[in-house]
């Protein structure tokens, strides 16, 4: 491990976080918090000062990178960026225990939106802030953002590793050729739907805070709201409002970005949209179809059941309604939506419907190569050929996926809650969904949970986001081998 | 699709099974079951009558077989085997429905073990033997009996296509050149197996029927018993002694074979075999850890503790006791072991421990290619490479594995069962084990389930049975087209 480089990283994402929570210091300003207003000051200086001497540590370093590097060094930071970030709830004791108020800025960052407070209301509105900015800030990425908005980040091989690893799905496609410029594409598209979301709730009558506190949800596909029966309580217009922006978030930005350029075939031919919307459309019907005679009107069943499918396929997580009551044909088809995820590329969590795509058709060219053993097969995506390469880091990353989900289904079911709330709790963080099911379901919370149980589910929530291997690699004794 | 050859085979396969029926109609004679012996006798005549004009329909057929051919003709076989097997469940009346003999055959010719019986001390004693010594037949499969013992069978493609249809493993090791020998020493040693463990129960003083059927459960993997309370009611010696020898038949077959070569060392060196013990030996520690106070005393907790978890890994499904009262960690353990399975090349089902090991392998693999990926690696087994091919079908195998559970799991959920009960449903018969937990929990039954649930899980046994494409392959439209 080349220490320099990775503590000169570490140090310019903790300034960064520094500024990003001036906002919320300065909401509390505004609305007269006076206790949170110092946490956040003390916060602040704080994590500037951990990021200045991490930058004087690593001063000097050369940015010669490999790809294991990166990978930890992207792993390493979003730990710290929550080591840090978490003080503010834990300083004020609006969240009394520390292990609390990490499980919760994690489940920020990582967009999962699992929670372990039983009463949202009790935060304070900078609090409440905070907390939500942590979705946006962590559904395009941190690494992101400093690549985009920061000058001089020089183009290569290392920028292309911290990317990938922390841009979600199978292969990152660059939108232009510089990596630099992508990114700011991607946080300026991202930008733009965030605004049209907060006005379209402001248009419903929402106040102006909760409105920004919702669309940052909404836009990381988090799910963190500022009430704790998440969007039930809003009007029927407002759960529409957001069934949309949480699909549209759900969607590869590309997409966004060929709909600039008026390359509307292109959109309209992608396989891995495609797919994504007919998996919506055909589970709306399914539990439409499954709930029949449990709401009073067809548009109340369908408004419901439109809400909570998008919900759990963008691994968003609000909810209109517990779900959680539903009959359990209705359950178990959400519990698998869980495994499905949004479309690589979005701000999305899950496997990804572009890797479910790949894999099952990976599944049947081997199958018809039982069958026919002497045709040769390749497997196409839009058209194009997919490398081996590509395909077999795939099925790893199903094979990585699988057991990751089975370890940490044994470790939990230790705290002897049930099958399903131990399943559920698992699928819920892992896929950075949030609500579960029984004791994790939508009126539930994550506060039961041992503080092992809870690291665990930390684990999870991290390894989801960032796609398993830059947290898997920190567990490598062989990454921390001194270097450079 | 060769219908003619398939005709050929089919009522091969149907003259055999008349033979197999021979015993139970004899034991019926001995006990005075007059009902049941014409039921057995009116079957066997019917079955025999239907053998002979398949045969009649499949004379003059040229033996050459494609591979799917071979796929589609194994999936058959087991099926209408199935549809005639129950016969004497049905006619005597003694299972009433006939989905429900449907049901309780192809569990047995699978070695599920699954059953619609409420009490099964109401089976006559001519029935309780079939029901025990399809689980025999199923076990080695019926094919490699044929292959085995049949004169003139030829040598070639054809024969192979079956028995890698019809063996369990990723890949089928030849012990000797020529696959009819290997099929016969096969069942030689399974013959040896299944005499010496009735001579231990017998010794137990276990009376020789029930003997004769417990031997037959445990040699098949299969778990039918003779009691409502499978093995609970009898003395702790035979219940160590189902243990063993349940464990035995979970190896790999070659591994006997190897030691009637005096080749000790290799055996000992076989890493599916290691992962296999290792896997019994670790869950047995951590559930008698987690049961310490729930029995007596700690003999009788890794009495049961060794028990279940043999049972369950080498899906057998006997119980000593009802595991699912058992701690949530134990209970989800025991759900995880159904996942593994036993050895490649056993009687025994699920994944199989060497596909996962290849499994883990693979995934290792790629990711050490995401870390430095311009090193070569290759994947070894026992010290020699494993093939690229045997990879991607390896992967093919989890992704439709994965796949087969999901759906099921959906279809089931419309029967509107609770999640762990329709979960591990689908588990334990996709996996050949028998009892889940909650609903269809050791003390429960499947008879509960509506038709369509029944009719799902019945193709469940036969795809877990047969290891997924012969079964898929029957539902492929482009296996039906005429050919030859």
């Amino acid at each position: 491990m080349n220490y320099k480089m990775m503590g000169k990283f570490v140090g310019q994402i903790l300034l960064l976080e520094a500024v990003f929570m001036i906002p919320a210091l300065l909401i509390g300003v505004y609305f007269g918090e006076r206790k949170a207003v110092i946490c956040f000051a003390l916060t602040i200086l704080l994590t500037a000062a951990v990021g200045l001497l991490l930058g004087l540590f690593g001063r000097g370093s050369r940015s010669v990178f490999r790809a294991k590097e990166g990978l930890a060094c992207v792993g390493m930071c979003w730990i710290v960026m929550s080591l840090l970030g978490c003080l503010p709830f834990y300083l004020s004791g609006e969240i009394p225990e520390y292990i609390d108020a990490f499980f919760e800025i994690v489940s920020g960052f990582t967009t999962t939106g699992a929670s372990i407070l039983s009463e949202v209301e009790s935060l304070s509105n900078s609090m409440l802030y905070w907390r939500s900015f942590s979705h946006w800030i962590g559904g395009m990425g941190v690494l992101v953002f400093l690549l985009a908005f920061m000058p001089g980040r020089e183009e290569g091989g290392f920028t292309t590793h911290l990317l990938k690893a922390e841009s979600p799905g199978p292969n990152v496609g660059k939108l232009v050729p510089k990596m630099k410029d992508t990114a700011s594409i991607l946080y300026i598209m991202y930008c733009i739907l965030t605004v049209l979301d907060i006005i379209f709730l402001l248009a419903g009558g929402m106040d102006p805070l909760s409105a920004v506190c919702i669309a940052f949800g909404t836009a990381g596909t988090g799910g963190f709201g500022v009430l704790s029966d998440s969007i039930a309580g809003y009007s029927p217009y407002i759960q529409n409002v957001c069934t949309v922006f949480m699909l549209l978030f759900g969607v590869n930005f590309s997409c966004y970005y060929l709909l600039t350029l008026r390359k509307f075939k292109d959109v309209w031919k992608d396989e891995e949209l495609r797919t994504y919307l007919g998996i919506v459309f055909g589970s709306i019907v399914l539990i439409v179809w499954n709930l029949r005679g449990y709401y009073d009107t067809l548009a109340e069943t369908v408004r419901h059941a439109a809400f909570q499918v998008a919900s759990i396929i963008t691994t968003t997580g609000f909810a209109t309604t517990d779900f959680d009551q539903w009959p359990n044909f209705s359950r178990a088809l959400l519990l698998m939506l869980m495994l499905v995820g949004a479309c690589a590329g979005s701000t999305g969590g899950g496997f990804k419907v572009g890797r479910l795509l790949l894999i099952i058709k990976s599944a049947r060219r081997s199958i018809q190569q039982v069958v026919s053993p002497r045709k040769v097969q390749v497997v196409r995506s839009n058209g194009y050929k997919v490398s081996e390469k590509v395909l077999a880091s795939t099925n790893a990353y199903l094979a990585a996926y699988v057991m990751i989900i089975i370890g940490s289904f044994l470790l939990i079911s230790l705290n002897g809650f049930s099958v399903t709330t131990s399943l559920s709790a698992v699928l819920a963080c892992f896929n950075n969904i949030g609500p579960g099911l029984e004791m994790v379901g939508p009126t539930g919370n994550y506060s039961e949970f041992s503080v092992f149980s809870k690291l665990v589910l930390i684990v999870d929530m991290l390894a989801g986001r960032l796609e398993i291997f830059p947290i898997l690699i920190l567990f490598s004794r062989n990454t921390w081998k001194r270097r450079g």
